[in-house]
């Protein structure tokens, strides 16, 4: 997809990366669009001006974090990997489960959040608790294993968020 | 108080200040059963036969956990001195009328939920955001100032959830 | 192996999960033993008469925390898949050349360390850096991919000085 | 001091914090050339060619973000209270004598650190071990209580490590 094409091809493959990620996450119906639509609804007391193509900049360009790109590819194949049984017992059982207090989705989705400072922090919390729009939707899809990716989605949202609000407070 | 004296007095003062904080929170209306009924009422579709006494007890167990007595204790001061007016500018302003995406009340709070595990740092976070029974009686009180003390005590629910989590789960 | 049935048997499978860490641990000459001696070296300015029996003790206990053998046992398959080859690009060429600033390791680490407070947080940073003992063993075996097992062993063992720094200092 | 003046001066204090923090900062002996050249030989293996000026300017940079102004400030009006024996017992003892496990020091520095990612973290944990340069230097002034100081200025000099190796590597 050509408009992803922004980082200089060096050679550490970000580019790569960000495409991998947004094809994966489209591939699961998690578009820049739904996202957004969280970002504002959760900022809309604070920030009603906000606009949906605002929300989306801002995802796309933390999206390009190579840290938080990292974060999310490793969840992105680990529910691949459970999806088609390909982990070993006994973690095959718990991710494709979601048994217990797991813990490993969280870790991830909260090294994410840390780049959104600490009120990105307790947004990522409070959407892992009460699942919005596209988050309830991920975490409703029976279709494939979705463990990580609902933590994922909601720490990205969660930075977005913080950024927001670091900008606009 | 005498029920409060558990630890050995040892060189260094861990009962002391167990005893400082329970004064403390005390002196805001916040109580080990105030704190115990947000744990019910968070837990009760995980934990279904978690008595109050449960809850208190591992509230007052977890509250002797030196690092976290410190955390708490260092919040506790702030309100106080913002309370009374005596911190330098712009930090007093900025404590008093708990302004803009100060911070760190969250990573005190936060400090503390890490002995939660992950779960702990979520529930927190949900804390943060909506604020029940006691959290929100906190918040309301305008007596003093209390810009630390919502999140600390958030944050002392989320990690006896979180124990409580692990320990049943 | 019999020693290490501990937890009684429950629908989560926590001594399946400890076993299969363990031998994947032993399969990477990873033992109780190497890691116990960092923690003495480690800890000898503060605790001197530690013995290596008591630091071994503390890190098998430590190992049976859920969410540590979670995080733990994400770690050992990604590093196991990279040595076979099998993520998909671009994440298999940057797990597999430990490249650029990747972060996923040292934030499942730092997701383990929680469990002992921030000392251990900034412990596991120390160790990250200054590779001690086992843990330059691993960076110096390039037999297989290692990319995430030096930081979640090093995380292992920082939480395992917090545990004991808690408990004697 | 002109030359901080940058931001617009709106109606949260950030100028007026900045300038409060760099003078608080100076009247303790530190500075942006003494923390940048920690920066510098922490990099010196990464970064060869970054000049003293480049780690001042992220460092003055870095200042600027009001969450961590906010824990830097909290931090040292703490080691302020506590030089001029102001805090209530037991905290005066435990603060002034930087006594066994403390704690709030490293979590109001590791809400800092939060702000380079995980590389910070990390960095920040080293420096807290292996006290360099400037934190040194603090850590030896007997002069006033510093218990919080060295964490704050090892955090602060971490997240430009890390912004730094994000930005190069």
């Amino acid at each position: 997809m050509k408009e992803f094409i922004k980082d200089k091809e060096m050679n550490y493959p970000d580019t790569k990366m960000f495409n991998y990620i947004m094809s994966e996450l489209n591939a699961r119906n998690v578009t820049l669009e739904g996202m957004a639509k969280v970002v504002l609804e959760g900022q809309k007391r604070f920030l009603p001006n906000l606009t949906l193509k605002e929300a989306m900049d801002s995802l796309e360009d933390t999206l390009h974090k190579r840290e938080i790109m990292n974060n999310m590819s490793i969840g992105l194949v680990m529910d691949d990997m459970a999806t088609k049984g390909n982990l070993p017992e006994p973690l095959q059982s718990i991710v494709e489960n979601d048994l217990g207090v797991f813990g490993t989705d969280e870790t991830l989705a909260l090294g994410i959040s840390l780049f959104g400072g600490s009120i990105a922090t307790t947004n990522y919390g409070s959407l892992d608790v009460h699942k919005k729009g596209i988050i309830n939707d991920i975490d409703k899809d029976t279709s494939r294993v979705n463990t990580f990716l609902d933590d994922l989605v909601g720490a990205l949202i969660a930075v977005v968020e913080g950024k927001l609000a670091h900008q606009y407070a």
